[in-house]
């Protein structure tokens, strides 16, 4: 089908009715690893068979202020892992990995699959957009999904992004399946389902394969928008930063360690990715790499430099009290709409706007006090932006414990077969 | 959406996935009202305002031996009922009104609007067949529908028949829902469930259903093939003829005169048309027809005028024992090969072939006695007639009876409101 629907053999109205036929039935793990088998083959593969050391990748559903691959890649790169990164750019209330490494002055992320190949095999990571001859299949589609209603389906979705990660040259993957109002899946029980899916299918397909479910009801970390995130990658390497984002990155990279096998267990990968974020290792993988991508070293470097948006405004509390919530679909919008993000495909990104929150969920906070600060370069959008970021914070009377990020964790090992 | 699909706007595989929609999650009785509207406003609608009396209609799903409307039609007629008859053709196992027509030496079912109006006026009913302008959207859906495998959805099902009878004119419509191997329903429940869906789909667009589910596990009557088929009418019209036939067709009668508002009961109904089978009403309304449309009379009311086949086969069987069944499916495909019927839509059938039965199920047989006799042109086709035929016969020890051709009725009063 999959053969027939690339040749134009197959019409797209045959395939939109498998696509809603698949929509309302499903398909096992095995078919939907045939699925995806099949769209690997139907375009290119990069071969990473001359590369020394264990290929793993992380995949993340996509969130708000969801920097972890920034820090991720080379902090596994320095634990020996080798990371053939391959992203997507921001779209709607979600930022994407490649507008936040390109706020970076000069960083470059169109690296031919030689140059992609060689960086590898030299930093242990390397951070590219996604070549056009991968899986061609998954971009028919999807744009036939996207208008017939039948994008949400867990097999349907487990077989694009599993086509794509594996037709890349990750040997394993770790998928960070984000939940709640700033993700795509909404609850837990629809990201456990296509967690679960997600692990199935890989090991259907012979591959090791972990799912963290991962909390995306308020934004990750503090900062949200491209270069400001890069700050806050920045401060993580250094030894800084949240820690939200620290404990999170570290445990979807321990569980690489474990499948790359070299960590025996998750006490110990998360020791050893302590140690190389501590002692500088991956700070030194993240210069290395910027500077072979061809970004200006020197904006990462300084705490100045690097793009900054003209205005900054506050947005105040009105009540004294706790943050319950601080809902992560509205800061992302927020964040778009002063330019952090796209509506379209086509739409530009501005690097230096976005959203650096004050008080998070669980903060106690008083009147007048500010909640956070808007980046931005036109003071109409900052207005329209600070009244969305104003509903997006919930203040009530009650004390409040922020969640873990961390909700559940789906190894291929706890699995049966299917 | 029946509009943007039928004007060229919406796509193919929009449609396509919304047909595998349905299929898969159903539609409400009011749902499938709308779109049985909308199917209807798709194209040209037929005027019978003008016309004296109650416009009843009946719609059969299809099966072997199926000759119900040929007697039906002058019956009602000869009762009150105006009849605005629009038929279909033989497809695959299953007979068709408009081919048995048309065995009649002369008889044209091609008339014009502006005829079929005229003759309905004079005689109460008319014989034609459906006019390329009703319900574009029905052709150009059920193609699509054909190629996706959506055909067999109950709502969809639903809207195709009614959109087209009401096109045509009719005010109330009494449904015979056929079920057994010569049907496309193949088991009660389903049967039930296209009853049900029929006759509170009408009831939504506020018009007055009947659906009598009937046995078509077995041929109706006995005989299978054309112009047989129009001498068994002709039997039935004259007072004589099987009674599975009779009853069946008598009590579907009956319910049309009581939508019509013309008997209070189905007794008094079934004893009005028994009344008009014996004193020759429906017999001359029938002549009157034939003469009106163009047959030659003399074929019919001659016993030896009409087509024959030049050759005539028996089927004898091969053991002693009961009939326990005659398998419908298989009369209709040995019926079909001996060129009664068409496998694709641009085949001709001839008038003349077809298969007559002898014994029918419950029937005592004896080794060597004939089971039923083969009418057909060529000797190689007839031979393998005789042997799907033989197959159709299923000859056992036991004691069998007769199954009742009635199954169910479903009237709109016993059904809540959906």
């Amino acid at each position: 089908m999959i053969r027939g629907y690339v040749a134009g053999e197959i019409p797209d109205y045959q395939m939109s009715s498998l696509a809603m036929a698949v929509f309302f039935k499903g398909m096992s793990a095995e078919e939907t690893g045939y699925l995806t088998r099949a769209m690997i083959e139907s375009g290119s593969t990069i071969d990473l068979g001359g590369i020394q050391g264990p290929l793993v990748d992380k995949h993340s559903t996509g969130g708000v202020g969801d920097k972890v691959s920034l820090v991720l890649a080379p902090l596994a790169a320095s634990c020996g892992c080798v990371v053939p990164m391959m992203s997507g750019r921001a779209l709607g209330h979600t930022g994407g990995t490649l507008d936040k490494l390109e706020s970076i002055p000069g960083y470059r992320t169109d690296l031919s699959v030689q140059r992609f190949t060689e960086l590898l095999g030299r930093t242990g990571f390397a951070m590219t957009g996604q070549s056009e001859r991968i899986v061609p299949a998954d971009r028919k589609l999807y744009a036939l999904r996207d208008v017939t209603g039948t994008v949400e389906s867990i097999p349907l979705i487990t077989a694009s992004i599993m086509s794509k990660k594996f037709a890349e040259g990750a040997e394993s993957l770790v998928f960070d399946v984000k939940c709640g109002s700033g993700a795509f899946m909404k609850n837990l029980e629809e990201a456990r389902e296509l967690a679960v899916s997600l692990v199935r299918t890989g090991n259907s397909l012979g591959r090791r394969i972990r799912a963290v479910i991962s909390d995306m009801d308020q934004p990750l970390g503090l900062m949200v928008g491209n270069f400001l995130e890069v700050r806050e990658v920045v401060e993580v390497l250094r030894g800084g930063g949240p820690k939200d984002l620290i404990d999170l990155t570290i445990r979807l990279t321990a569980h690489m360690l474990i499948l790359a096998g070299l960590q025996p267990d998750l006490q110990s990968a998360e020791k050893e990715c302590r140690g190389k974020l501590e002692d500088g290792s991956a700070w030194d993988k993240f210069l290395e790499n910027v500077e072979l991508q061809g970004g200006d070293v020197r904006t990462v470097q300084e705490e100045a430099g690097g793009p900054r948006a003209p205005l900054i405004e506050p947005v105040e509390a009105g009540e004294s009290g706790y943050v319950q919530r601080v809902d992560a679909y509205q800061i992302g919008i927020a964040a778009g709409l002063l330019g952090a993000s796209r509506e379209r495909k086509e739409d530009a990104v501005l690097p230096d706007v976005g959203i650096e929150l004050k008080k998070l969920q669980g903060d106690a906070v008083k009147a007048g006090e500010n909640l956070c600060l808007v980046h931005g370069r036109e003071a109409e959008r900052i207005d329209a932006a600070r009244s969305i970021v104003q509903s997006a914070y919930s203040i009530g009377g009650q004390e409040k414990r922020a969640r873990e990020r961390v909700m559940e964790e789906i190894r291929d090992d706890d699995l049966g077969k299917d």
